[in-house]
């Protein structure tokens, strides 16, 4: 089946975004942790988190301003810091209720059952149900112009993760994490491993790392 | 087991890439096609491509200009455009195989046994062996300067795809596509729908989509 931008154009508008928000491939499940001006905890789920770089190591994040992500957007800038939670099969359920739009005087983690943990390297809550946890340090935030959206940029400050997932090369398993993906807005995935490939050379045959 | 920055900035090199790239959680996986000054095709895959926004239909990826990936970014400058193709578990294989560092007059589907489709709205091919394929329009492209990437957007101009992954509200089951997703640089996993949830309501419990 073919579409172009016309017929992509004058789709209704909640059928295109469930749509086009397919197209990207799977994508990362996280649990956005800040904290407010007085002190109170805010957590939301995001799809938007991808690899920027290992050295310095930095994650983007693609923010909407005007969805209920704004609160998490307002934390940001005025604590320069948040934590990244890996979602896991156990907590997919709470983790996508985070998505409702609670008043900003609600907790999202007393709403939906996660628990706050402290962090010892910045003031903002990890989610103790999470198998692999990141401390951030705001970096910068690019806007994008053409959509009016925002990329944030953080450095990670701490990792919290398993050991048992971890392999001899640094490797994470994140299926031993029992970890999910997202598909669209709303489409939650476990992931089974196929292989891992030894690094492609061009005179040699694609290897399976054993 | 808790890694601090001072952990990650003096872990080997090696190790640190690996054990970063495997932070931002599972990874879409994306064969990158693009012809040169001469015509000649260039296929590179990536994981860093992910979803910008809706209307306009908006993808973002981030590339490396002192990788392999140099003949796709100048390829994108020049002809100010590209096809995505998504990676299926027929041909992972030859998938990772084109990250391979091949001379600029080699292409990656010859090498890789992958075969080239043309694309009736844009000079780039599509992989014909994809099951969903976005022929893309270059935006702009946003340096990062903070580690020399480059954040390349582009507009979706036509999505060939599969229709028996198309629900009726627009989701498209990437598993039904046999679809792949990458953690770190080179584990490759299948994926399993759990569940879709509805639209998540302040007064009301996570509910299943049925």
């Amino acid at each position: 089946m073919k579409f172009n931008a016309a017929d992509l154009s004058s789709m209704a508008q909640r059928y295109r975004a469930t749509f086009v928000n397919s197209l990207s491939g799977y994508k990362s499940a996280n649990l956005v942790g800040t904290v407010d001006a007085q002190g109170r905890h805010n957590l939301c789920i995001v799809n938007s988190v991808f690899h920027l770089g290992a050295h310095p190591p930095l994650l983007g994040m693609i923010l909407r301003p005007h969805t209920v992500r704004r609160d998490t957007l307002e934390n940001i800038l005025l604590k320069e810091c948040y934590t990244l939670n890996h979602v896991n099969q156990a907590i997919v359920a709470q983790a996508h209720q985070t998505s409702a739009r609670y008043d900003a005087e609600e907790s999202e983690f007393e709403k939906t059952g996660l628990t706050p943990q402290p962090c010892d390297v910045i003031p903002a809550p990890y989610v103790l149900e999470s198998k692999l946890k990141l401390a951030m340090k705001l970096v910068e935030i690019k806007p994008i112009e053409i959509n009016d959206t925002q990329l944030v940029i953080g450095q990670i400050e701490q990792v919290i993760v398993e050991d048992n997932a971890i392999s001899e090369d640094g490797f994470v398993d994140l299926q031993q994490l029992d970890e999910v993906a997202i598909v669209g807005l709303d489409g939650y995935y476990t992931a089974t491993q196929i292989h891992r490939y030894e690094y492609a050379k061009p005179d040699k045959p694609p290897l399976i790392k054993k």
